[in-house]
């Protein structure tokens, strides 16, 4: 197998549905032309905060196409594997593989809290059936399965596990990977509110939230750090900085289906249990982002 | 509605499983049996300890039908809804209403972490839909939703909604509850190892998880409490302290299902990413079982 | 050395103090003699409820003394050792001893999260140099330091310790330390709104708190619960629990001086850092206290 | 008052016992010398890692005058407040500017956790007391209060508070304290193993723990980050991040000092309920110092 070496900014793009919560195909073909022609390296479907929860086995692979669609190989285009049952998860990335997408997120295991043992063997597993590459995501935070760098010394046999989105919030694996497994895998930071700590200490991408709504923003970050222009990457990341938090909340999703509307790239229809913001939590956002236009930096220079 | 008034001891039974992972339909006959004629009130599938997680819609509403035969009417058989997304949880409690059964069990959120309003809404939508009597399955533990006694006040005037599963892990709770709304709902602890100081502080039953391998040990300690011999409940409970905390685990399938296995009432077989114990872990349940065992009272009197 | 069995309702007595933060000791002479006066079996003084980290060595032991004068050998005096260093606890538990305390309550380790082995070794250091019963203060939750059930097995050999505060927050401890080691301690409930439950399970009393401001009706509860009433006794903790949680809070000292003023004995005046209750906190504990007073059951006849 | 800017490497320094626990002020002469000469900008006496919770009011005091003595007005000796009483602490800062010190730490609230009212009012008294520079030290880990970039605003008034000890564990916080007050406080990483992520979001130096022991490689990651040489900074961290993490446990105090000792500058005496580690802990210990002394890099060049 051919490893990728994926870099740079990867959106997990939000799924559009119209308002009886139907897929909206065209309204995701317009939103992912606008996440590519605005720079970004690869685009990651059906994650968390693709509200993977309520869509349905074919609704993923259905999302996946279009996204393949618009894509038309100018960027890789991963899918998220979000099976809760192993079993499930083979079916899906074989489908998903047909279908033609270039890689898999896979999160070692979902609802039920895995120990690592179990969690390997989920993804040797799912890597085994997938034959392409995979990027482990890591978030005991939200789904209680934490892969250690050790496990990841484990797993380095794997030849389809190529790359990491570190989400533990702890900005301090990033440094113990590297020291753990050096270049094995690339290492995607999935926190917003971490990217430019993520960056400097050496990641490889950002597995990106608010890129949804500032797509030109965060490629324009990535390409300061690459650039080892810190002082502009640290002026542009402090602007970002009350937009990049919104990702970290319960409401992530909620949250920044306001953003896009807002910004005028998106709507805000969610699949309930999810309701979209009311009250205070919608007057906040609101304000967030009313700070944020009203001093938005002009970042065409670094694109 | 007729408010049935639960009370008792409702097993959360587990879902057999063939080494191939396909249902075992006459092993859950004859678990379910065993159970009925152990004493138990009532029976719940497809809980946690059911392995919701892994069992598809269709595999939900055959594993309840195999439970709605074996009871025969006997006693009420409850089925957990675990839809994750809100469209199909109207589905599920259509189609297990359809079928017979004689209520639910719903959580207010499955993986999403819904705030109160979302998740108070989610269950007055399904409960209209279910046009049967419903216990809400309150866990902040395992799934990131809390509601509060100030929120069953709120949900007081939605009739179907006749029950709470208190498993915020807060003995507190109960009484918080009564003091809050008195009798409004039956109050079931939901957590094994606090049986005996939930029914103290008068919770109406137990929704329990060791029940699945000792029906008459759990049906006794109930007995013992309604006949408020509270010195042999006591007892009865230090004895079987042990094997409940047990329950509270994230491995509390695969332990339940090794007790099951070594008392002779079921087998190992678990639905990947789960499997079965290994090593220190096995060997733990094991002499716990094994102490269990060899001090086994006689409850023959209490039943 | 003579194991006192201590048991029944010891309050954690506040400290009080004149406005400029000088001891009161004319308030305390009353204040004690008011508890004792009311049944209570035993006190404790200097524990965080009496802001023993705002009171130096020799204030300690002047409370401490005043305490020893009222009580005039009705009832056992115990003092809590909450010295950082282990040299000042050895000092000042000679001295302690030398004015004829009864016994002390003892922190595993204060300020500094010892581990197990540093723990023991400290509380055995401390039993050796006081020579009177002690009971050990096991808090993970306010101190980090967490002594089990298997640690109280090693320590069984050190026959001054003949007791524990159990404050986990953890009802299933109380069971679990029966199972450990028999009755080789006598156990108290350290948490006000797990009285009952520690009581229904086992426990030799009540290390207290909301008992500074109701006295005869903790007793009242204790009583009942020796008597096996447990029905008349679940009625008055019912009507307790409101006021009981207010001991389970960061502002403990505060809302419990002001429950004290609010029902006639005592005053709110703290040294600071701690500042007297204000705003929305302050009204809450008026309204608690408030509706139990308007309400407030009479237990004459249970004590 | 003038704002003294403090910027660079401020070790917390260890305090130095003989076997007995005495002080040995020879060998602390002989530390802080050493800390001098390798190019720190500051001294901190008495902090956490000073053990400040095992030292009398007046032994805090001569520590801090041996510290004065060495410095001989060659870099800024600060001290730690750490007394529990507001009124003690007071009295300590009084003193402490008598004998010279260059400026304070100040911790919210000691060991009582205090509310945001509370600690702020506790800081503005000590601040008008002691009439010297203050840097706020913010450990919510540690010491459970919190003070928010919106609480620094309320601050900004009080001009004897200069600096923020950030040690919060979550370092987004430098940035949204940069957003929230600008440059108004200077800022102070307070985690070792945070330090690199810290210098590249600007804060103006570390409150350093591995420094004990490797003051040169400490300064010289300083000086390679001011210098904006962020891949040489970047490969020394990696190289110093095992040794750092040392400094993130409760027994950090132990830990150091083991590192002291292996390295030679040193000794492992601690005061009691402290003991030096044992077992597996030693081994771990010895084997990252072992690890790190084999690849210690030369930073001659960067001094």
């Amino acid at each position: 197998m051919n490893n990728p070496k994926w870099r740079g900014i990867f959106p997990a793009v939000t799924t559009k549905f119209k308002e009886n919560e139907d897929l909206d195909h065209a309204a995701m073909e317009k939103h992912f032309e606008f996440q590519i022609s605005s720079g970004v390296h690869g685009l990651l479907t059906c994650g968390s905060l693709g509200e993977a929860s309520t869509l349905s086995f074919e609704e993923k692979l259905e999302v996946t196409q279009t996204a393949l669609n618009v894509a038309d190989k100018r960027l890789p285009v991963l899918v998220n594997v979000s099976e809760t049952r192993t079993a499930n998860a083979l079916r899906f990335v074989e489908q998903a593989a047909k279908m033609g997408v270039q890689g898999f997120m896979v999160m070692p295991s979902v609802l039920y809290a895995a120990d690592a043992r179990e969690a390997k063997d989920n993804l040797r597993t799912i890597a085994k059936a997938a034959q392409l590459p995979i990027m482990v995501y890591n978030n005991p935070v939200a789904y209680k399965v934490d892969l250690t760098p050790a496990d990841f010394i484990d797993l380095a046999d794997c030849e389809q596990i190529v790359a990491i989105k570190e989400s533990t919030d702890n900005i301090r694996r990033i440094t113990d990977l590297r020291n753990a497994v050096g270049t094995r895998y690339q290492l995607f930071m999935g926190v917003d509110d971490l990217s430019f700590e993520g960056l400097a200490v050496g990641a490889d991408g950002l597995l990106a939230g608010l890129v949804v709504a500032f797509p030109q923003e965060t490629v324009a970050l990535y390409n300061l750090m690459q650039a080892k222009r810190y002082d502009e990457a640290l002026k542009l990341y402090q602007w970002f900085m009350p937009l990049m938090h919104l990702d970290v909340s319960n409401k992530l999703v909620q949250n920044l289906k306001l953003v896009e509307t807002l910004v005028g790239v998106g709507n805000e229809f969610v699949r309930r249990p999810r309701q979209p913001l009311v009250g205070a939590e919608r007057e906040f956002v609101t304000m967030i982002v009313s700070k944020a236009l009203a001093t938005r930096p002009d970042v065409s220079a670094y694109l």
